[in-house]
């Protein structure tokens, strides 16, 4: 008999698409966020769950692992231009575990609420032999705003907000005992696009939109596979973080690729659109302080290819799979 | 520093709800299911997580985990009369769970689901060290026409759905290794009253509403805590289980009224309303198969009698509360 650990995590939610009866709703399982309609609008759903052996680092502290369970959620709804209506937020802990961790933690999830203007609106606190944190958050968009993961077509650009890398370099600066509280930040305090998937969504100008959280690599693949077409990508138009730029500089034979490519956490937006409509988003998102980076364009073959200079690689699909000790980095 | 094995489960929501910043919302943390406008209509949002170690016997078949977390979340709904839209369930499951396991498990929250009319719409799958589930349901229900726990008046009927001590039944049942599969039934796939609720929301006729999961005893305290009034039960009226009758007669020296009075896990619904809407309740309900008894009424003085012939005393409320290991049972 097959255990989840031979399976991994695809095959898992592949045997469970398979058992579920799928409602005629526009968007439900196997994205990370389902769309309801809701007379004009679609109601968003998501759900994240992390643990402390498998998600929660011990140099986070209780604060960020508040703000972190909410921010992942919250990254989902940015996606599909959401405006997030609220989160429920369940808590399994250990008896043991002290009034001040249980403060820390509820501020840090309030506070990321708060910060993107939304509100905790319930929950659940049972016991639990691990700290295991589960998040719903729900929101709303108008229909003829929703950016979809479908839509992406020949010739549109490949764009990225913000910079790649930075979650990266503060679990390099972790594993080399480089704690750096600015850097680990990045890794433990992400910052859901929410502003950004809003203001892009009401532009109306996206063809296809995903959160990056389980690194570049995989999200493209994912783009490709549901949209049948495929990427090239230039690497060095890739907008790298600062930080890992200056940490892998400190670290003796990493391969700084695996980082940017690979690596996930880095809660930006991969969108594409027409070359046209590309510098509007830009100049949108410029206005509330988010760059908007070209990497690529769209392509007719169904192959994701790598350029630097001369030479043309195929991308490997390199991201994290839970279960499956096959995490590369 | 205090533990929150020395806190308790109720004083712990107490300080998350002093640190959370509530929105203006008509029902937030405090209840278990939110209720946020939606243009005409309140959007219902709920949460459950169960664990391996407190919440699920070993005696559980796969498919009954499923159902049962997808029941229980669906009950919170079914009090506020909503119709559910949609369900998230998030996996915590051991690298070494057996796939069919996960399909058991999965048809079962699905079946469960499917019998309610509703989806489940999306999830997460993630490792932990025990079995973690955490369900997420949402629904709708008018304004006007929506079931909250304040509002019960003095001189209101006190009814509830069903009858009572049947999860008890199949507690005794397994603690007294005299495991009978259709008595198990009752506690391990509990009918939330869903229908029920929608049925008597559209009457409008309900002055309050929760579901007595908690036991009985432990839900006319909130009602009474939240509506400053009190309530005469008679014990006599209180519609007993068949099941628990009759197990109740096998086993020494148990004290039955502790089975009916305080023993949780019957997903009924608990509702006060004039003695002249609780004919057309009665009447609302039977058409669809659902028995609504009258247990006693709501009184001036904020305390609960419980009345057996000449006999008056102060119902006790001996609830079950997680964290502490004080379960009355």
């Amino acid at each position: 008999m097959k255990k989840l650990s031979d399976l991994g995590e695809r095959k898992a939610i592949k045997i469970i698409e398979s058992i579920i009866s799928q409602g005629e709703i526009p968007v439900g399982i196997g994205d990370d966020c389902a769309a309801l309609e809701l007379n004009d609008d679609y109601l968003l759903v998501t759900t994240d769950m992390i643990a402390e052996k498998t998600h929660i680092s011990n140099s986070m502290k209780p604060w960020q692992i508040g703000w972190y369970i909410v921010a992942i959620n919250l990254s989902d709804i940015a996606a599909k231009g959401g405006k997030p209506l609220g989160l429920v937020l369940s808590l399994g802990l250990p008896s043991k575990t002290s009034e001040s961790f249980l403060k820390d933690l509820i501020k840090g999830a309030d506070d990321c609420a708060s910060f993107y203007n939304t509100f905790i609106v319930g929950g659940d606190t049972k016991e639990n032999s691990e700290i295991t944190l589960c998040g719903t958050a729900f929101g709303v968009v108008e229909k003829s705003c929703f950016m979809s993961r479908m839509g992406a077509k020949h010739g549109d650009v490949v764009a990225v907000t913000g910079s790649l890398g930075k979650a990266a370099a503060g679990y390099l600066s972790l594993e080399n005992d480089m704690d750096d509280e600015h850097i680990l930040k990045n890794l433990f305090e992400p910052k859901p696009r929410i502003f950004e998937g809003v203001a892009l969504s009401k532009e109306k100008i996206v063809s296809s939109c995903m959160d990056i959280s389980d690194g570049l690599s995989s999200s493209l693949y994912q783009i490709k596979n549901l949209n049948k077409i495929g990427f090239k990508i230039y690497k060095g138009k890739i907008p790298l973080s600062q930080n890992l730029k200056e940490i892998s500089e400190k670290i003796k034979d990493i391969n700084v690729d695996d980082y940017f490519l690979h690596f996930g956490g880095d809660y930006e937006l991969l969108i594409t659109l027409s070359k046209q409509n590309f510098i509007n988003a830009q100049i949108c998102l410029e206005t509330i302080g988010c760059n908007l980076t070209e990497i690529g364009r769209v392509t007719k073959d169904s192959s994701i290819t790598i350029i630097e200079g001369d030479v043309k690689e195929v991308l490997p699909n390199k991201g994290y799979e839970h279960f499956k000790n096959n995490n590369v980095l």
